[in-house]
Formats: structure tokens, sequence, C-alpha cells
């Protein structure tokens, strides 16, 4: 299907009664939308650090029970991570496992770098040498060369947070902490639960509930909290220093619908996008249904604004993976068919408005009207839940380039056209503001405007 | 999750422009949910058969395009499995390929005998050989003694239906021909569909969707169609000798909601049970929510008549697959809360009717209810869109004992205890008949009343 | 490399003290050089037949310990095979487990009839089906049919073996017996083990040696043994009906040379071939070598008789599977040179003498001489230490047709020329009779003569 | 068996007509005794490095052609990989693949060194992170360090080589250049070879002969060969600045026999072992006979020294993995049993002398002595090709303390007692010199005599 990815899940648990593997497994499954291309689990067992990750879902690369045995130990990291393409490989799967001065480290990063390639060079010149592809060796690096004039390894990740320009949600485990770290501007999610005596940290509070833990706070963009000896510790020297630029596709797509930002879930910033397509985008209609799953919350919205019914459009088969195979790799169209199939009861003989959460290369919705059309709708009012995407992202997206997208040199009535829809109505870029909890801070709209905030 | 488990899915394809392969492929994906346990496709090629088959999901088995590429043709059957517990096994998995006296046949098969131990041994009197434990060696068996007999293989079939009791809905290739035959009864579904020149078979209408198939019309229970030269011919002898006993599972829980059985489709079925339980067992609640995926028709149909807004109550996740392991394999909890997250949004501080399809044996729904209370729901009605389940079923589900059931020996207000809902209801036994479309003939109840047809 | 392959080896065990799977494991493991295609257990635990097979070697798919553990029981037959091209198949793996008239069979065999397609035809006139293509079906249904007439089961097979025509050395398994049987004319080797109070039967004696057993005897040509509750019989209706003719390629290529027939190892057979074609076919050279592992013994063996010392010749890589990619699958040189590489210090500047013991297809050993000239052999003369083969074989092995053969259609000075050797010699017909020990009885040379004894 | 483990085989080309891989990879099956835990090929194209490698034998992680076509190039290096228990990881898996200040760099490295933790701690202290546990990475660290103050990458090779003290032969290849390097002791081997314009470094000339290349010469102590543009250079700064210290290992167990050390095989070194052997071990005894398969040359020289007719003494099972599961881990008497089973026509009734080239830890020997007197062996004289084993290696090999050694803490009668024999002859350690070739420079004994050179 045609959607943004995200790159990184990360977790991170100190629990003193041990059975950290099984706690992490359980989160990583929750977190498994932020990334299905590789995962990993690193524990801390006795100031040692094992770890075990491989390429695919966390439940096929956890697929006996004798691994999560073996990853007994009272701190864990955890990571899942999706790639854009043609870095995809086992030597970029986290957590990154390494040995330094100060002992052991493994590290958990979602984000991306803006300042990746000047840095590598500042490490190269003194003698560095690259084994992954991936961000997180730069963030390693960093770490590492300021521990050496830092009197602890917070010490060290604060020094850090002033050289690492762009978006990272980290949790680190050194030999006796573990550390969760954001940017100052807050580009990726990052929370605190506790369940009893264990802290966990978590990209988004679905995995809190995934392992039956309570959601405590989200982490401040800035901030660093660190874990030892049970006690948690806070560093806010970082907070505050530049506006918030929370990424505003984590309430539009990438989080679960049941992860809670600034006090809301996301099912509600959704249904909220959705009564202000309504308000601002009405149309003439029978029904309206959401292009499973990310565009339903927005469908229920634009029902409830509009006083249209709001019905089931579709059945979205379970059982397709990512990787399955297409008789013809060139024909889209099969794979949008396997995925998706109209209800015909809830479309035949309406006027229909289908909602979905986001256009972006565009490439399969003219398939979806089509279907619609095929199984009877009379009309096809297509309603996209945010603004046109218009700029590639830099903080840990896989849209690193404007041509691939469907807005980027085509006007409203192009893409109306080329997705065969009878109107089509994006959410305002006004109207952003009005999508995030009130208790929000800033938010980066750069997908939409090209204002990067680093 | 507590759920019935379908035995089996059928496809069968006859295209003269061959790619036959592909065309299963698709079809099998699209019938998935009726089996997860093994699948297969064999091939006519030039009157050879070419067959295979594997454990494990349609996209893993056939998880490079070489294996489709391998399987060209003009003719080929398909088949989905699951099995009742202790006899997964390679050996079983279909379609069944066997060479006898007339050449090549392959048989897939979704139902369950009555009589297979009576013909089992009247074979074993006569020299035969089992090689597998399942029914369809039996049908294979009582086919190729037909045969002998016989002028044709259809006439042969038309025989062996004299002498199989139960449920079988069949699809056969021969080395000339593509069969497809529902026993008298009709206990589970088949179908008819075509593209350009191609016919297919089909368990369900969904599945000539996936395929981009036009749907035909159902197969009559007691009808054999043949397909041979391109030409379709309607053997209609075993039709109308017995009341029709189509399984109303397939309505409340086994099909796939956009498929269609007389007229209408099984979402419209599920809504109106839904509907049915809103007029017999309302509640004074805030919000109706379904149990995902099955519960949600239902659920919309109680909101709509009942007027209580319908709400998304859980997100579901994606990426669990059958086969994951669990920290501990008794805690079935854990099991549910990987699967199920409640939407806090939606149930915070509300008196919530969750709606599920049916409780078969209990042994999760009371998760279910805690978590729902966890996330703040204050009342909890459940509401069970089909009659208390009592009896085994023996016509193709793995519900082979009575004692696993929950309600087989419990009061209606001992189950509510169980599950720890503040109220109980279930739909009607006498309400059954509202839910199928008025063009269905009779329907098989066995499973609520005991009243088995064979 | 240019060799005849072996279809099967057997092996069954009684052992009253259970854990018969382990001995089996080790025996097939023995038994490894008769088939390298797929492998099988099935033992018997209180009657009820338990079965586990697979593609590959035996260490590949018995490669969890757990596998052999769920497979306890006081009795077990074993089975590892080869097959000619095309018909590689799961579904032909051994042992064949089936359910007759009697409860469960397991049948492990080794040959290949003469008769199958009227048996076949026979059998499907009265309703049989096939749903493998191994002539061990057929096996498996006559003594079915037998059965139906037969007071017990070593009756049956005693019938059967008046109708099965052909090559089989077969270990049964019934619920309450293990039945070992060997065809009238003796084509395939089986002999009986004992190791405390457990009894075995094996393709041959090296299987024993692998389990620490004592070999007692051979199986006659015709004889049937049985062991039953510890006890063993036998039973001779059918030895001595027709003349012996034992496989002369068991000693000349088929078994391992510590194996023992008529009392002699092969390997002091295969020395014997030496020797004859040092009397026969003289070389004036200064080194005689073998090319690895079955043209070794015969080599030793004519180095001895002509005082020529006898060296290493090759270098022979343990690391090559039977399966390896190469990178033209049309150029064979790679594929020997990556098996075998010549020790130049033991062939530099000499006058060589290499033996092999046969050549079937000849497309490889003009590879052999090249090396070893480009090694600095200044002539090479090759021997060959069994006849011209110039029949196909119909009773257990690969070559299924004449043209195949390099000899079928060439004169011995063409081959010469085809391997470009300086000379080359045969051992002669008439010398077969002088390799086999004088205690054998009769043997079969229909690949040499094309005199079929059936 | 009870076998010292070598750690790695390398090999590098240079071939302008490109098809690298395939090269590589009929190397590296040459080189497989050397290392079999894990492999990987690294090929240069456009000086764009692209890597492959996995745990398991060649043929096994190469199992595709696909992967071989990927990796097209004109340059490339392999590895080869066993590792002392423990440390079995993917992530020490080689080529070890990287970037830095001057590009791409992949390192294949045979050897062991003396100074890793003190470089490793002078790393760290400016900075270094380490992802695996494996000496390579420091070489790459040191290289790495050397080129920001070098004109050239050889300068940085060159100046490395004053850092790294132990054993390492390296191929290395940068974005434009193939450079082999031999540390100053020559602990390992490496030699040159050619094929058309394309040249090679390998371990062994066994490799050279597997792709049909022609042997040039071998790499020289402390000499840097560079391939840059089809031309060879030598830089000799290092030779000769110590004196040599060529394992004498690799004549006595690691090599391949075929392979040339010093203009001679190994095969006549280990021969010229029995030889000696015979001269001051004698035995009165009927026949000599090795433990195949690296006990057989040295045999062969007794047997021709003494007169004593030498034979085939057991036949070795080729179906053997390195991973086979044994019943009871404990019991190591199966393990040898499956491996090796006598030839009873050539020791029954005989007196015996068995050679074996080494005793290492002494676990498994007095099985073999079990297996002759139970084959018939009337005596058994053992005699070891080489020195009692004492010492522990530092340079490449995975005895890693003395305590394992059968020797370390036991009087000759002693071991004689527990391998049951009735006499044990080791080779003298004034010995050695008479083994290796006369143009050999210094070698290496410390596992004998403690005589550590680094």
């Amino acid at each position: 299907m045609d959607k943004l990815k995200e790159e990184c899940g990360v977790f991170g648990v100190y629990d003193p009664k041990g059975n950290v593997a099984n706690t992490v497994f359980h989160a990583l499954v929750a977190l498994q939308h932020r990334g299905q291309e590789s995962c990993g689990i690193a524990v801390n067992r006795d100031k040692e650090v094992y770890c075990y990750k491989g390429m695919g879902l966390v439940t096929d690369v956890f697929n006996d029970k004798k691994i999560l045995d073996n990853l007994s130990g009272t701190m864990a990291v955890g990571h899942v991570r999706y790639s854009s393409e043609g870095t995809s490989s086992p030597a970029n799967a986290q957590p990154l496992v390494l040995h330094y001065v100060k002992g052991n480290l493994a590290i958990a990063h979602n984000g991306g770098l803006r300042n990746t390639a000047e840095l590598k060079k500042e490490y190269e010149r003194t003698g560095a040498i690259y084994q992954t592809t991936s961000d997180t060796e730069i963030v390693a690096y960093t770490i590492a060369r300021e521990r050496i004039n830092s009197g602890s390894i917070q010490e060290a990740v604060s020094k850090s947070m002033d050289k690492l320009k762009g978006a990272y949600s980290l949790v680190i485990m050194s030999p006796q902490k573990l550390i969760a770290a954001r940017d100052m501007w807050g580009f990726r999610p990052l929370c605190i639960g506790k369940k009893g005596d264990a802290y966990m940290f978590a990209s988004e509070s679905c995995a809190l509930d995934g392992v039956g833990a309570d959601f405590v706070r989200e982490i401040e963009p800035g901030e660093i909290v660190v874990i030892e000896n049970g006690k948690l510790t806070e560093m806010k020297k970082h907070v505050g220093k530049v506006p918030t630029s929370f990424c505003i596709f984590e309430h539009i797509y990438f989080a679960r619908p049941d992860s809670v930002f600034d006090k809301r879930t996301v099912y509600e910033s959704r249904k909220t996008a959705g009564v202000i397509l309504a308000e601002d985008h009405p149309a003439a209609a029978d029904v309206v249904i959401g292009v499973p799953d990310s565009g339903v919350p927005a469908a229920v919205g634009y029902g409830k604004k509009s006083g249209i019914e709001y019905a089931d459009g579709f059945i979205k088969s379970r059982y397709i993976g990512r990787t399955f195979i297409q008789p013809d790799q060139t024909d889209r169209e099969w794979a949008v068919r396997m995925k998706l199939n109209p209800l015909r009861s809830n479309v035949a003989g309406k006027r229909v408005v289908v909602v979905d959460d986001s256009l972006v290369r565009g490439t399969t919705f003219a398939y979806i009207t089509k279907m619609l059309r095929d199984a009877g709708a009379t009309e096809v009012h297509v309603r996209i839940a945010s603004p046109p995407f218009l700029f590639p992202c830099y903080y840990g997206t896989d849209v690193t380039s404007g041509k691939q997208l469907v807005a980027h040199s085509r006007t409203l009535e192009e893409i109306r056209k080329l997705i065969d829809a009878d109107s089509l109505g994006y959410l305002g870029l006004e109207r952003l503001k009005d999508l995030v909890p009130a208790e929000a801070g800033g938010f980066c709209d750069a997908c939409f405007t090209g204002n990067f905030p680093v």
C-alpha cells in the first residue's frame, strides 16, 4: 500500500525481578507497526550484554521460547526497524551492541540525523571505522568520544546532545544504567512506564499497555532520564532550548491509534481530522467509509460530523505479509486487490465518501476507487485526512526525494483525475493545529510546508 | 482466541488461456480464513498432474515466484486446510493427488463424513490401504471404486454421493474434466464464477472477487457441475432429495463478511444478528463496541437499532501469527493482550456493550472484560450474536466434544459470572431463522440444538 | 562424479529395552552411501506407529535430539533413499506407513520390481488408488490383499513373494512383528544382527558395526525372518526356488568396503579385482593410484600384484555435498576439480596407472586424466575394475537406458581416446567369478551381459 | 574427533575479466578445512564493496547461484572461519567490511595477535568502539589510524605491521588495490597465484589448484604485495627483521596434504614424519594403518621405511557433518564409531601399528584402540607423528589452555594406559627439523616447547 514508512520503535526495561526478555518481546510486538524489517533484544546479565537480533517480524525472529530463555537479565533494550530501500541489511539491525572505553553499551535508536556527514568525517579523521550504514553508529561514536572527558555515561549523553542535530529517541544500556534520551526538538515520541518495581521506556504508550505497565508520562524534548539501582533521575539541561517539533505524522499515520500523546489517544486526533474534513470538504453522499486500517478513525469522525452514515467499506485480508509474491511485480492492482475487497452491500448503489489518512506516492489509490465503482458505488468522493505531502523527510522516514510524491508537481485537479475521484479534498494546512491536542507543544509539518526545524 | 475452526477451503479453475496457478494462489489467499495449517495447488498440464503443497499460509508455502511458474496448465484445484489437534501432518495436506484406474485425479475437499468408519472397513476388506488420516482418502476410494462400473467420472461421483454420508464440498480434477460437487444436505458452501472463458469453483464468493471473476451462482445441495472442453454441464440427480442443512455458523463466523450467500453478504447477516440482539437484549449503555474482527458487524447492527453510539473499542495487532511463542503456555491472558488493546478514549468512564459473534470454550472472554474495566469502562454488558454453543459438530469443524464448551454444563448466570459481565445476552434460538436471508433453504443448527441432519 | 546410484538402504530393529530410534539413526548414517535423497524412521510404540521422514541426509533430517526422543518404542524400521531423476519427491520417502485391514504397517524396501505395471493394473481394476510413484506402494497393496486370505502377516508376505517379480529386500513392521524378507533371486543384500536381546535387520553389515551389534548371518534369497515377542523364526519356503542372482555391483561399487558378503569384506573383493587387472592388463609404470574413494582398494591390489608402488594420487574434498552449485551447470570439469586434486609429489614425472571401480557414463574421466597430466604425469594408464557397462538395470539403480552408457556404442579404442588414456584395460567378463568369494552363490551380471534373471 | 582447530583461511583475487565471485567460491571450498563455522565473500564493483557472509560451510552459505551472480566485480576477498568455543557469532564472520577515512575496505585475516588488549585500550582511549570480539577489528583500526598520516593504503599497512604483534596473514581490498601482507614471523602461510591476467592470494596452494591457477610463490614473512591496475608490486621493508616462525602444525595437521610449502607438498612432510617414526619407534607388527584422513601419509611413510605392509585400516563415513546430534552428548564413543569403522579383513588376527598425526586432548583415541581390538587386532601399537602437545597456542588456533591437553600432566606410560596401547611412540622434538623441507626457514614449535616467538 501507498504509505510512508516509519523507521523504528525502541523499548527499554529495568526490572529487578528479571525475566526482562519476555517483557521486551511483548513490547516489541506492540511496536511492530513502527518497523517490520528487523528486530532485536539486548539484555544485561551481571553487567555482560547478550544480544539476539534478526531480519523479520518479532514473532518470526523470536520464534523459539529458548531464545528468550537464554536472554535472562535485569535490564534490556529492544528495537524494531524498517529501512529505506537499498540498505536492508542484517548489519543494520539494532540494538547496536558495542564495547568502548567504559565497557559494554547497547543502543536502540529511532530517528534520523541531519549532520551525519559532518560527524562521520570528523570521526574518520581521527581513525573511526564504520561497519554499518545507520546513523546509530554515529550516535555511538559521539557518546563514546564524549565519554572520555565525562564523569558519567549520562554526562556523555548530555554532551552528545549538543553535537547530534536531528531526530533521535534513544534507549541506552550501560553496565549499570538504563538511559532514555529525546532530542531537544522532540521529533519522535518516547515515554516512561512503570509496573511494580520495574521501569520502562517506550516509543509509544501502546507498548506499555502490551506489557501491562502503567503510563507515567512522556519524556520531554531534550530530556534525559536515568535508571540506576532502581532509582529514576531526570536531567533537563536541554529541555526548552528550541521550540518543540513533534512529528505531525505520528498523529496522522505512524503511531498506533491506541497510543496516547499529550493525554489524548491518537484515535481521537484522527477522528478530529475527519470532523475537520467534514466541515471544510462536505459531500452530498449516502455513506462514509475509511480505507482500513488507518483511514477508519477519520471516516468515523467525518460521518459523525456530516451526519452521513459511517459503514465498513472494505474487508482487509489479515493473511498478507509484507513480502508476498505477486504474479507480475509491475502490476500493483493485484497487490491492492489481495489486501482489500469492497463490502458490496455497503457501497452498491450509493454515493460514497472514502477517507484515507494520507496520499503519498499515489500509486494505488486509483485501484481503490476502481474497486468501489466495480462494486456499484455511483459516486466516489475522496477525502484525505492530512494536507498534500510535498517534501521529503529527514527525520526517520523513508521518503527521501520529493519526486516520488504525487502532490509534488500536480494540481489538485490533476490528482483527482489520476485517482479517478468525483471530488477530492485534503485537510487544510491551517487546520493542522486543530488536530493535535491543546496541551501539545509545537509540531513539525515540514513534509507539508518545507519548514525544516533543524 | 476462543474461536471455532473451519477445516477447509476449496477452489478450482478451468482456463483455456492457462496461467491457472496464479489464479488459484490469489483465490487461496482470499480463502485463507478457512484454513491456515496447510495449503496446496495441483495443476493439469497436458493431462499430467503437478502438485505443490506444504504446511503454513499460502504466502509462506508459495513464497517464490518460481513455484507458481512451474505450475503452468489449463486446469487446477487448490485447497487451504485447518485440522483438529493431533492430526496436523504434511501427509494430510490437500489436494489429494492420486493415480487410479482411469489415470490421475486431484481432489480438494471441505467437510466431514459421518460414515467414515464403515466405509473404511468395507474397503479394507477388499485390500485398501490408507496413507492419511483424512476423510478425503475415503472420498477418493469411493470414487475410484464406483468408477470401475461407471461410464464417466461424473457418473462415479454421482454414485459416490449415495454412499458418502455427511458434509462435502468437492472440487475434482480428472485428466479431462473439472468437477464440483456438493453433498445433498448442502452443509458447506460452494459457488461458480466466470471470468472471460474461464470457469471457477470456490468455497466462497470472496475468492471470486479476489481473482476479479464474476459470481455466477451457488451450487445447489446435491448438485454436480462438470466443466469439459470449456462447456459447463449441470447434474441435479441428488438435488432436493433431503432438506437443506446449510451450516448456520458460516453466517455467524466462518465465512468472510464480504462473501455472498443467498444473494446477501455475510456482513448483512451478522449486522442483522446485532439488530436482533438490540431488540431482545437491550442495555442501558453509552457505547457499543465489537470484538474484532468477527464481532464488529453485529456491534454495528446493535448500535444502529439501539441508538447507542457504535465506536471502535479495541485495536487489534496485525502482526501476530498463529504460532507465536508465549512466555508461559498456560497463561492465555498474554495471548489475548498481545492481540487486542482497548481504545481507552472510547470506553473510559462509559457503560459499554461489547458484542462478539460466539462464545465457544469461553477461555479468553474474561480477559476481554478485564481489559475493558482496566481501561475505565464502568459497566460491561456482553452480547453474543449466536445462541449458546452446546453440541460438537461432525461436519468439518474442530469441536468434537461437548465437554470443551463453556455453555455445555453452565447456566447463563454461571457463564456471566465466569466472564465477569454486568449482563449477558445470547441470540435466541428462535431468532436464527431471521438472521439468514429469506431466499435461504433450511440450515443446520445442530451445534445449538443437537438436531444432527445425517 | 560418474557413478551408478543405488536406490535404497533398509534397517529394522526389535529391542525390548526401547530407545530404538537412536539405534536406527546410527544404522542409517552407516547406510547413507546407499541413498542420500531422503530418509525416515518409523517406530512402534504400544502398537501405534510414529513416523518421521524428510528430504536430505540422515544427520540433516534428524537434526534435533527431540525428533529422536519423540520416536520412542521397542520396534522400528528405517530407510535411506536415492531416486532416479524426475521422481525426487517427499511423497516417495520411506518407510511407507499405512493402515490396512489388520492395523498399521510400516514398510522399508530396497529394490525394483519387473512386474509393477501388471500388478498396478490388476489392483486398479478392483479400486486401488496410488499416492506415490514408488514400487513400495505395489508391495504394500500386494501384502494387504494377500493378508485378507492369510492367517498371519508372514503368510501374507510369503504369498506376496509369489506375485512380486524382481528385486526386493524388505523390512516390515506390523503391530506385533518385525519381518525381513529377501526376494528369491537375492538381488539386494540383507542381513541379521544381534546385540543383547535386540535383533536387527540391515542392508549391510556395516550398519551392525555402526550400532555395535554382532553380525549373525545373511538372510538367504527367498527367506523370511520373523521377530515376535523376542523370538526369531525362519521361513524358507521360497529358498532355492531359483538360482541366486546377487548384484555383482554391490561388490564392485555399491556396498561399503567394510561390509561383509559371503564371509569376506567387500574391500577384499575390490582388492582382488585389482589383482586380476594386474594379471590381465599389466602396465609399464612407476606408480599406481586409485580414484577415491571406490577405486582405491583395486589400486592397492593392482600395486601389490604388479610390484608397482601404490601411492595416494588425489586429495578428495570432504566438504562437497551432493547438491552444491556450479558456476556453469554445463561445465562438469569444475565439479570434478572441486572434489579431487592430484597429489603432485606422487605423480609428477611418473608413468601413472590410475584405477577406478567402473566407467558408467564416462562424462568426467577425461578431466581426471587431464588433471594428472597437468600435475606432471608422463603417461596415464587407466584400469577399470569391472567389465564394460552395457545394459540398463531394472533392479534398483538409476541407469534405465543404455544410451547414457559410454561403452554402449563405442569400441575400447574409442573410449580410450575419449578419456585420453595411454592405455585402457577393463576387467574381463570371464574373471567376474574370481572376484566374488568362493562361498557365494550365483550373481547377476546383467549390466555387463544383458542376461536379466527375471 | 580430537583435533586442533585452525581458525581461518583467506583468499583474494584481482581479475580484469570479472566473474571473481565464482573464483573465490571455488577457492574457499578448497580452503574449507581451515574453517567450517562461517564464510564470506566481498567484491569490489566500481569501487563499491558488496559482501555476503553467513554461518556454515561454503556450499551451504552460497547455496544459490543468484548469490554469486549478485557479487560481480573485478576484485574480491574471501574468508573461511573456525572459532574457539563461546565466540561463535555471525558478527565475527569475515571479510570485515568497513568504511573509513579513505572509503571502503574489506579485510580477511588468518591469525591471532598477542597485543590485542593493549591496542584495544589505546584505541578506546581516543574513542574507538568495538562491534565484534575478533582481532580483525583491531587490525582494521590500526590500519585506519595509520592511514591518516600515510600517503597510501600500503604505507598504512606497512606502518601497522610495526604495531601488530602476533600472527596475521591478511588480504585487504581498498577501492583501487588488492593487498596481501604476512606478519614478519611468518606464522601462517600465504601465497601468490596467477591465471591469465588475474592475480590471486591464498592461504594455501591447494586453493590455486582449485581454481586452475598457477602457483607463483609464497609471500615472505614480513612482505607486502600490492596489486593495482593489474600490476604487482612487492614491499619487503619488514622482511628478515625477525627469525621466521612458520607454524609447524601447518605441516603436521592444518594444511591440506596437496598444498605446497617450501617447494614440497605437505603430504611429503607427513610421510617423512612416518619414516622418522619407523626409525625411532620400530614395532614388531604385521600391518601399519593410519587414522583417516590426517594419519594416513605418516602411516604410508612408516610402512615404507619399516617394511611392514601398509593397509587401509578404517572406513571413514563421508556423511557426518560437524554438527550432528548424538544420543548422549557425553558419550563420545558413538561419535567416533559413526565416523570410523575398522576394516576387519585388514586387521583381524594381526599385530597393528596405528599412526595418527597428533594427540591433543586424547578424549577419543581409546575408542580407536578398542575398535581395533574388537575387530580382531592382537596388538595395537600407537605412533604419533608429532611430539607431545604441551602448550596452548596464541597464533590462531583453538587451544587456549594447557589443562585440556592429554600430555600436559601425564607421563608417556600414563598416556599409553589411557589409550590402551601396547606401545606408544611420539615423534621426537629434535626430529621436527627433519620433517620440514631443507629450504624452509625457522618454524614455531611453541605448542611442543613453550618457546613463544612473540
